[in-house]
Formats: structure tokens, sequence, C-alpha cells
């Protein structure tokens, strides 16, 4: 207990700001049980044959959403937006565990001068997301704040021997991602400058933004794993920080590496018809957009091809992992592009 | 799902401080399943036998707490006791249902320059105060914010037919307060305006601070009360929000009304020696000072009796429940003190 007391005393003027949030993550997990922590959510044994899977989030006015009267570079996203988006975040990290869910708690600061519409248009677009998996609000609480908060915890539960975990990847396992990566960076970019993508149908837009503004969390996919092989082991994270930063955290957390065809990673198809796009970008947006909430699987190839052709979409087998402890592309012919994907090109929120 | 936007367009301007909180609690009721809100915590079947409990509280800079550089009326807070009091009020709120805790998890909302030294003693005060009570960190979420903001998720355990409700409190129940009312408030005098109360003791002083600084849960009290009689019935919340509230809050669920004796009020006993405060300073602050995470319950009296012997310190039966729907202070005489108790001399969150 006297440790941090006296690192403190050493660092007196050490900020969140010099450290990140890795370093501040990795500072902080000391005070938390090693073994119920570091996936994308935690799970506790309360009940003999079922283990209870909790995860939470924080979203701030002016950081991740605006109200509207925040800075100009930050576009003005509808209430129901913030609050399916909220909402689907959530779900997605129980269904990266495997899990399914049975509620959320819902915690605001708020502005007294926050418009009750703006509350009430919140809760509609989180129970319209949540509602699709009769998941209920648990309550929640409400405070006073400068600045407009939204803190959501989802509670889900799962079979221990189907928790899906970082941990499990196995030398020789597939990876698959269960649909398209780039829509909602491109979505994203769309809300930001609509100037961009000119050459594009509304139809397109419309598709794009949608991807942004409402994803849709994978829930769907884990039940469709245990029909194909009721006893698969599976390794997994979801996509909400990037495809690329999926796949690091995997390997990390199972001391392996991986080998990704650049060829086959799953593009939105629309994106391929846009001048405004140079292929390095749209790698880009593929590997490290983020916030696409897809499911990025490894397990072994059978069940990989199963899964992937009853998941449809933008489902495909995209790599390998191999021993080696690095993380790459290769080419058609299966040459190593250099240099290796980093989480450094990540999005870092104290960054 | 329209009737929200149509009460938007009516009242385009309505803001969040034109209604206050308990109003804008209701309106957002309608989002929750009436059969799992409305008490210190939802409630939620997911085993057989027993049911899981979760509550959540969000604390904001400047507002409950403070970092160092807030409006000079706030008092500076140190982190460890931020922590500490954060963690005991969901604690407290767990024990309010009868539940036992599993853990927490912790979002936080952090301006860049936070010093790290200030969340590692945030955590320390935390972890001092689980500890207590074999509650682990499960874990949680960090984020940008430009204020400081705590949000704590809490879960617990309960078996089904020992939840301690609002809405069980019965005619000729008594109502029992497992300690003093008063202390927590005087504390908090003592830190705002250290120029108070200088006719009291340095160790009252320490101890009322103390009563402010690092409140106890009482997770100690349900299972005295099962230990007294297992299959009691018990209705009852915590007074976080003053006794009064707690009170009230139980009267109303419950569709009862209370009479309480003045003379029974359990009052700190350094509070009866100071000049500083009048008698009816002391009643309101026993009564709406709030803060004192006690436990007020309601239940028959031969069990009452017991517990308040086993509980000690300040537990006192100071009333009982009655059919007619007011609550009151009655005198030693049993003559009805006017005017009844109310809801709106407590603690408004929007005030």
């Amino acid at each position: 207990m006297n440790f941090a007391r006296e690192m403190g005393s050493l660092n007196s003027e050490l900020r969140v700001r010099d450290i990140g949030e890795q370093q501040l993550l990795e500072r902080l997990h000391r005070y938390c049980p090693a073994q119920i922590i570091g996936d994308d959510a935690a799970v506790l044994p309360t009940h003999p044959d079922r283990l209870l899977v909790v995860t939470t989030d924080m979203l701030v006015d002016g950081v991740h959403f605006s109200v509207g009267s925040a800075t100009p570079k930050i576009y003005t996203t509808s209430p129901t937006d913030v609050g399916w988006r909220a909402a689907a975040a959530n779900l997605s990290d129980l269904a990266a565990m495997g899990a399914t869910p049975l509620g959320i708690t819902v915690a605001l600061g708020l502005p007294p001068a926050t418009p009750v519409r703006w509350i009430e248009e919140l809760y509609e677009g989180m129970t319209d997301c949540l509602n699709r998996y009769q998941t209920p609000i648990l309550g929640g609480d409400l405070c006073r704040s400068p600045v407009l908060t939204v803190s959501i915890t989802a509670l889900g539960e799962v079979l221990p021997e189907r928790q899906i975990l970082r941990s499990l990847a196995q030398v020789g396992d597939v990876i698959v991602v269960t649909g398209v990566h780039g829509a909602s960076r491109a979505g994203l970019e769309l809300l930001l400058n609509p100037a961009w993508g000119k050459d594009l149908s509304p139809e397109a837009h419309n598709e794009l933004k949608r991807s942004h503004q409402r994803p849709i969390p994978r829930l769907d996919v884990p039940p469709l794993i245990w029909r194909i092989d009721p006893s698969a082991r599976v390794a997994g994270m979801d996509s909400s920080d990037g495809l690329a930063d999926a796949v690091l955290q995997i390997c990390r957390a199972s001391g392996v590496g991986a080998r990704l065809r650049h060829d086959r990673l799953p593009i939105p198809p629309v994106l391929e018809q846009t001048q405004f796009l140079s292929e390095t970008e749209l790698l880009n947006w593929a590997l490290y957009g983020g916030e696409d909430f897809e499911l990025v699987l490894c397990l072994p190839s059978a069940i990989a091809e199963a899964l992937v052709a009853q998941v449809g979409g933008g489902a495909a087998i995209v790599g390998q992992i191999i021993s080696e402890r690095s993380v790459f592309l290769e080419d058609t012919q299966g040459q190593r592009i250099d240099p290796p994907l980093s989480l450094d090109r990540g999005f870092q929120h104290f960054g």
C-alpha cells in the first residue's frame, strides 16, 4: 500500500498525459485481482455453472459526442445515436466474451441546463438498441456535473467453458473477422466533412454514416460457434479500437504472433469505388479506424470456415496465428510486408 | 416511443434544472422495467436461488469532492477519502438491500493534467474500504474528460426471501436506525468552517470529521437480523440522503406513514455539548444532514429489540409505522409535532 505513496513523492508532478492510458492501466491493475481483469469484461464466478460478466464504459460530452455547443471540430451527434452507440459498445464487449446480456446500469452526470428532451432521446436510443437483445436498463444514478457524462455498466453471463478470452489463441488457429472494417471511420469522415466522397451514391453515404452511428453488436456470432462445435476453444475480442489493435491484444495475451493476408482484409465494397481514398488510406482505416464493433476470433480452421459461411456479409478468414511474436501483413504470394503492425498507431485516449 | 419526442416539442426549452431530480427520475423510469427499479439497487434473477443486486453512483470533481482548484466553498477532500466514501456509499446501498458484495467496477473520466498520484490514492482509499469486506475491484474504464469523474457500479447477491425492500413496511412495525445521525453533517461543518465547534475537544473534532470522511457501510447488520429470525420480513433503506428521506421513501413505497419520537432520534453524544448548535439545528442535522450511511429498518418489535441490543452504539428504535400516510415527530407524551416531515427539506441534486 505504501508503494503508490512512495511513487507519488518520487514523481510528484507526474500527470496522466505523461504516461498515457496503457501505463495508467498497468499501474491501476495492482488494485484489482489478476485473474478477473485484462479482457473486454471482468468475469466473476457467482454460480456453480455460470459466470457473471461485467463491463463498464464512460462517454463524455466534447470527447465522445457533442450536445451541441462544443468545438467546431466535433460534429453534433444526435442523442438517440449517442444512446445507441453507448449501448452497442457495451453489448459488443459482452459478445466479445461469449456472454449473453442481462442488463445495463446508466449513471448520468448532467449540467443543470441540459435539455430534458436530450436525455429522453438518449434513453430512446439506448432502449432501441437494447430491446433488440431483450436487455433491460436496471436503473442508475443522476448527478450534477459541469460536463454531460454517460457511464454505462453492462452485465452478462456465460458458461465457464464457453468464455471467449484474449489469451486462448494457439499457433495454427486461423483468424476470423465477422464483418467489414473501415466503414465506421468512413462514416465519421462523412459526418465531419460532408464534401468528402462526393463520387459515392447517397445510398453509400447513408450506409457508411449508419455504420458509425448505429453499430451492431455481434451477439449473434457466439451462438453460431457453439452450434458448429459445442466445445470449441475460441480466443477473441471486439474491434472497437481497431482491427489491428484486436489482433495485437490477442497476440500479446496469448504469447503468439499473427500474419494477416493484405488481400483478405474485408474492406467495405463501396469504399473501393471512391477517388477520395488512396489504397494506403483505405488500409489504414481498415486496420486502425476503429469502432466497427465486429469480433476478431481465433479458432481451428474447420470451425472458422463453417462460421464464416454462416455469418456471411463481410465475414472472412484474414490470417493465421504463428509462434513468432510479431503481427504483420503478407501479400498474395505470402511475402511479408514490413513494418509490422503496432499499437502505437491505434487510438490513444490521452494522446 | 413517440411520447418523449412529443413532450420534447411541446416543452422544447425544458431543462434539467426546471424539473429537479425526482421528476427527471420519474420520466426516465419509463425506460426501465418497473419490477427491478425503485430501491437502493436493482435486483436481477439470474440464479435459481439467488438474486444479483446492482447499484451505481457517479461522483464529480467540484460537486462531490475537490481535486484542489475548485471554488473556495468546497473543502479539499483527500483522494483516499474520496475513494473510501465512494466505495462505502456503494456498499451501503448493497447493505440496504440485505445483499453481500461481490465486487465493484470503476470508470474514471480524467483531465490529462490529473496527477497520477491522485488516482493511485483514490484507488488506495477504495481498496482500504473494500478489503474490509473482501470485495474486489473488477476493472473498469479510463477516458479523457474536462472534469474528473468517478463512476462506480457495485454488484452483490441476496437470497430472494432475504431482500430488504422499501416497499415491505407494514402498519405496526417499529422503525430501527442502526446508528447516530448528524455526525457526518457536523464533520462537514468542521471541514468547511474550522472556527465552528471550538468548545468541543480535539477528539470530538476528529470523530466527527472521520464520520464524514470514512463512513462505515452497515454490511454487518443484515446477518444479525437473519441470526435473530431467519425468515424475518424487513423493510428498509440506507440514510445516505438523510434519516427523514429514508423514512419518507419507505413510507411512500409501502403506502404507509410513520410517527417518530423526537427524544429517541439518536444524536451523536458529543453534539449535545456544543454551544454552536441550537436544538433546532441539531434536529435538522439529524433528520436532513445526510451521509451517515446507517440503515433505517422497519420490522416487528421483538426482532427490533433484539437487533438494537446486538448492534449497540447509537442503534435505537425511533418510531412506528402507522396507517395514516403522513410522517411526523411526536413529543415524549405522544403528542404530534407539526409540520410533518417533507422530502422538500432534503438534499436536491439539481436545486
